[in-house]
């Protein structure tokens, strides 16, 4: 009971035909429905409600808010209470005010950003149906993106200032939202500063997670594989349709993850992550990583930066 | 709250020498203790838990018990009521009673299986440790499985009489445990029989599954492994070792696994399982087998019996 | 100098409609030409020859002849010579006897099989084309077969009359065509009947194989993907489109290629088989497999016959 | 007949213990012999004659010289009248002045590099043997590197002095040794200026290739895996062993292989390459790159640099 799994994400694109482009023909998503607004509504093949992608046309690339699903109707009331005493205002949302979905609440995280808690959204099933299916659809294109796996959010850090939002979303999505803390990067001179952490409540490694920066965003959001392999698939797509990558074929030391960045024509990045990593449980005990270990960490390979990953955010 | 994850499997094998050579070097176990009655515990690599398996010398082979892990402690007692309530006796096992573990619950699932929870049990830690830890580690024999995944409990079905334990079984993990049924084989002339059944708590397409035949045993009790190019790796070890095979590399349809069985030298069948299939939910519809395709699902590549599936079990 | 690899395979089959279903859509050929006798010609998109399939309707299914391109034009008279003074009559054909092909020689192998050589065939180039190529193409139906990569040809061999066509065609092979051994089963009492050889001209493990039978015919024709999880993605489309499988993934410790073997509608087996194997040389040792360790050669993973081998060839 | 393929290379190594310690734990070669000079000699467990890897302690890393063996005895005096007709000194090498090794002839490339060529090297077999061989060895270190498939040697080239020693070394290696261009790149204003081709004998894509820079050297010398899950692999063991990585996994554009680019303890850059590419024919239409696709041809994912591709080199 409780919060189940991330359900969706609504990304700002400079240019809808563009984002539709990357997001149909390179991810693999299809569009389920628009609104008046001229937002989209897209799901991967694998998932089973209405979508999981909104794409908002704007002036600026970025998040305009994250939504997790919840697995009864009865924990937004829970839920709200729990948020609402912790201190946090909660606006609730009409049913149909998230497009095809029931009742919400939303809130904003400590670090700021928008997020929405939903139990019910339209039902439209898997590609390959509930009847004797197949393991993958025939149809599809791209990297045929499983479902939509968690989102990196940027948030402000600032020790001298003794800013921490990192820490701040941790301890919220913790006490008030149940969610497990499964690693987490330890910095500054006396290792204590919760520079960036990975939490779930599926049992994979991570549905959210956080890092710390110079100000509130999106990092990236992430779309799941199956294997090493096709991370050489998604690779070699995104060559082919000159996407413009951040980040080749790699291990996460963190999560133990197969991975590569890339940027949608907006300049979000996107991740494709394939392998379940480890089983997480409410009961392993959290893994954590040392400064001098953070590249590692993040990088398996080389144990050092690569691409953009702490000056490009959106 | 509730159940978490499988926790142990208590395995009777005719030869402990031989077995502990498969579970040590085969599969790749660490034996963690032994006890004064000749039991020997162990774990995989990945896990944090004191032991997974339990061998226990016998004159005939199959499972003993199987336990599953319970988030906290008062769910023993609010699972004990929700047992009992449905008419099953519980049996209180003290502190200790199970190696390692603490206070702990036992009945019989409605096919006569032993099923035990518990909430405790002794901390080891994996073997990558939990500070900037390697994704595998340098040591280790064989396939070096992950971590117990699910067992395939055999119960009675025989339709002409009336009995059907795997629906009773289903009915009652789903009702009292909490336990999600992800797919279904349902058989016979109103396609109502359900025949076998596939169910998770964690998001994983199975922690437990039931399958009928003529009488209660054990099918299969499965290991994880990443990927389909370590299913290859498994095989070639397999080979290696002369272990007896039953089916070679496939993907299930159900589960969407890639899978070898093979044979403990006692005759318990073995699996190695590897993908993560699909991310498992308490929303996701249930998946249907019907009787034409039944084999589809269990071997998906033939759709047709393979190896000795329905013959042999412990 | 001499021969260079496999050129082409003439295929008889029951229903060509069925037949290039089976070549196209299932795997990935494409039809490159048809003749006025009403044959098909195919070829695969790594290949930059004309075709390397000749389908031709008939009432029965099997093999009319194989073709292996020579390195240079003259090259034919030099071998022709060879072969005649083996003892084997010559059959000189003409430019354009063979669709699309330069002059050619044919002849019979001791084991009565047609073999064609030609040093010409018509260009058309690889479907990823000569200039900046992608490593694979977008388009292209079913298991994308690479090349097609060898033929295992059923030879009579009969010890208890002395007859052995498969040691008669590897001598013949081996002295006259310039091609290695690679690997042989050597069965009976004391060890030294040649029951199958696998013989190369690339410095793959075979370019071409001979083993023992009732009767000449045609085991199965082999064609080339890059890796084990390509096997399983061939298995996948096999079971999309119910081909008929003989044998689902599996290791072969002969050549330790990776294979699944199955049959195109009129019953030819066909087998995908993947992965480089060894590097085949001149002066490699030939590997020998014993009477006893038969099965472990053909299929590793389980050491023992699996579907028809034996039984089904055309 | 003729060049059959790379035979070993002289590598020099600015601490012989750290040397061993990287070939033999990280690549998994195994040390053969020894000499009066201080030279170690090494082979991979698929390889059968006595090394390929011959490291000589030294002020200054790179390659002493590169050696390829010849099919027959023979081969030695018709290729040393070839290259002596072509121009190029040759000098008899008497049997045991290379280590193991039968009579050979040494000379200089146009480019300067010494390349030696033999016929006959002691013989000691793979670790699998060849009576019934596992399709792998249990024993083994690191990446356990299959055999050494290539060298890529930097060239002199300096259009404006009209110096192209990349197209001298081909046109000779054509002319005089047989080999095969395969693919090539071409810059320059009217693309005609060979900047690198690569080259082959046996049917992989490349034996030798040649890349354009101020000066002679060597760019890498790569050691053949599998698959692309056997890169994974290979780069998480560099990971453990934190051997400078140049190139994280990533496929080459040109030959499609699997590829890391890392260093041994000098700095002489080392490549695991894996997977067959395609099959290189003599009659195959030779690839070409073009300027603006180079990075591409290079690194496909990015097609751009990556690593120290054109800065680092012994």
């Amino acid at each position: 009971m409780g919060v189940m799994r991330i359900g969706h994400i609504n990304l700002r694109v400079l240019d809808m035909d563009a984002a539709l482009d990357h997001y149909e023909n390179t991810m693999g998503l299809s569009v389920t429905d628009r609104d008046a607004d001229g937002n989209v509504y897209l799901k991967c093949w694998d998932e089973w409600d209405k979508y999981s992608v909104i794409l908002t046309e704007a002036d600026s690339a970025g998040m305009n808010s994250i939504a997790f699903k919840v697995e009864k109707d009865a924990d937004l009331d829970a839920l709200k209470k729990r948020i609402t005493d912790y201190g946090i205002d909660v606006t609730d949302m009409a049913p149909g005010e998230m497009n095809g979905c029931g009742r919400a609440i939303r809130f904003n995280l400590p670090s700021g950003h928008d997020m929405r808690l939903y139990a019910e959204k339209e039902f439209l099933g898997k590609a390959v149906g509930t009847l004797n299916p197949e393991p993958w659809p025939d149809e599809g294109k791209g990297v045929k993106a499983h479902w939509l796996d968690h989102a990196l959010l940027m948030c402000e850090l600032d020790p001298e200032r003794g800013v921490n939002k990192v820490a701040e979303n941790t301890k919220f999505m913790k006490e008030v939202l149940d969610f497990h803390l499964g690693e987490q990067v330890l910095v500054g001179p006396d290792g204590d500063i919760q520079a960036a952490t990975w939490m779930f409540r599926t049992s994979t490694p991570h549905d959210i997670a956080f890092v710390g920066g110079p100000e509130m965003g999106l990092h990236h959001v992430a779309f799941f594989l199956d294997e090493w392999n096709d991370v050489l698939k998604a690779a070699d797509i995104m060559a082919k349709r000159k996407v413009k990558m951040d980040v080749t074929p790699q291990r996460h030391g963190i999560t133990r993850g197969y991975t590569i960045y890339f940027f949608d024509p907006s300049g979000n990045r996107n991740e494709t992550f394939a392998g379940l990593g480890y089983l997480a449980q409410p009961d392993m005990p959290p893994i954590t990583w040392t400064e001098e270990n953070l590249w590692r960490g993040i990088f398996y390979h080389t144990g050092e930066e690569a691409g953009a990953f702490t000056t490009v955010y959106t």
